[in-house]
């Protein structure tokens, strides 16, 4: 097994942890540097310490995720048929929606867009997911049916009013309805 | 015709237009009411004089979404099928994430969340959409195929990387996606 980057209950593990928090009640955008060291009950240069930026904590955040999707879009990419790999790139993007459920709704975020968007691996791992559902050169039709399935999967896992539904019967019923609309590409 | 609460180019209606304006660069929770003003040119107070806060901006901003909302469902609520039911809602809902489609990314905002649930009104609304989509006492499968299918095309309707496609095209392609997700409902 790989060293994990930060011992549990870390100075940095904390603050993530209590970043996380306060990003899930008031949105990143609403969430300053002297609210996580408040949350903590450490000084502001305590939190800076760990981190230069509230954007690098969110980068932290979401770095164990796109490390995953990486992985998924291998296995995709190995496929022989298209079919193949669109099978393979639904089933993981279902499974980390379930996995990390307390963190997807960090990519709806419009504060986190910039942060993420300036990341070019980020950009080419999130283009090669689209482009094996929808194929090469997609129509508006694709690019559409693409985004709802992604969107719908990635923001119904994140959804609080959900959170009574355990992991794997939220990932069987989601991995149903993101294959129904898929077909819709087929 | 109503009278509008504010004529075009207001300085009610800028402050809106420039508050949706940050919102969509920043999120809500990243907007002040300083960099309202910093983007209007005008002080602060000339903000607060239009507006209470942040959160009545938001509100003003979805308020004309919701009173829409409420007329869908109040068609929807006289046929008398449960299918005629859900068709008028579907389509009310793929109408009106397409029409308001700059505005529906609030609605995924944590900061504005709070403002939201704080209006019995608007969560009634929002609790009939649902009930009408997935029925009485539904399971965990009835919900999370709903939400799937809201978020998926609130979300969508959103998204700026689909910005480029007509508004017509859009609303064909998301209720064709949309009823495909209602089919595993039935």
């Amino acid at each position: 097994m790989a060293k994990p980057v930060a011992p549990r209950g870390s100075a940095r593990e904390r603050v993530l942890q209590a970043a996380l928090d306060l990003f899930i009640e008031h949105s990143v955008g609403g969430t300053s540097m002297q609210m996580i060291a408040d949350r903590l009950g450490v000084s502001k240069p305590a939190v800076y310490y760990q981190f230069r930026s509230r954007d690098d904590i969110v980068m932290a955040l979401v770095e164990p995720m796109f490390d995953d999707i990486v992985r998924v879009m291998k296995i995709a990419a190995a496929m022989p048929t298209q079919q193949g790999q669109r099978d393979v790139t639904v089933s993981g993007v279902v499974e980390l929606s379930v996995r990390y459920r307390r963190l997807t709704f960090l990519f709806y975020d419009r504060a986190v867009e910039h942060a993420v968007r300036s990341r070019e691996d980020f950009m080419a791992v999130s283009d090669a997911v689209a482009a094996i559902l929808h194929g090469p050169n997609p129509d508006a039709r694709a690019r559409v049916i693409t985004t709802t399935l992604m969107a719908g999967t990635f923001t119904a896992a994140a959804d609080p009013e959900l959170a009574d539904i355990g992991d794997e019967q939220l990932h069987e019923i989601l991995l149903d309805t993101a294959r129904r609309v898929l077909e819709l590409l087929a």
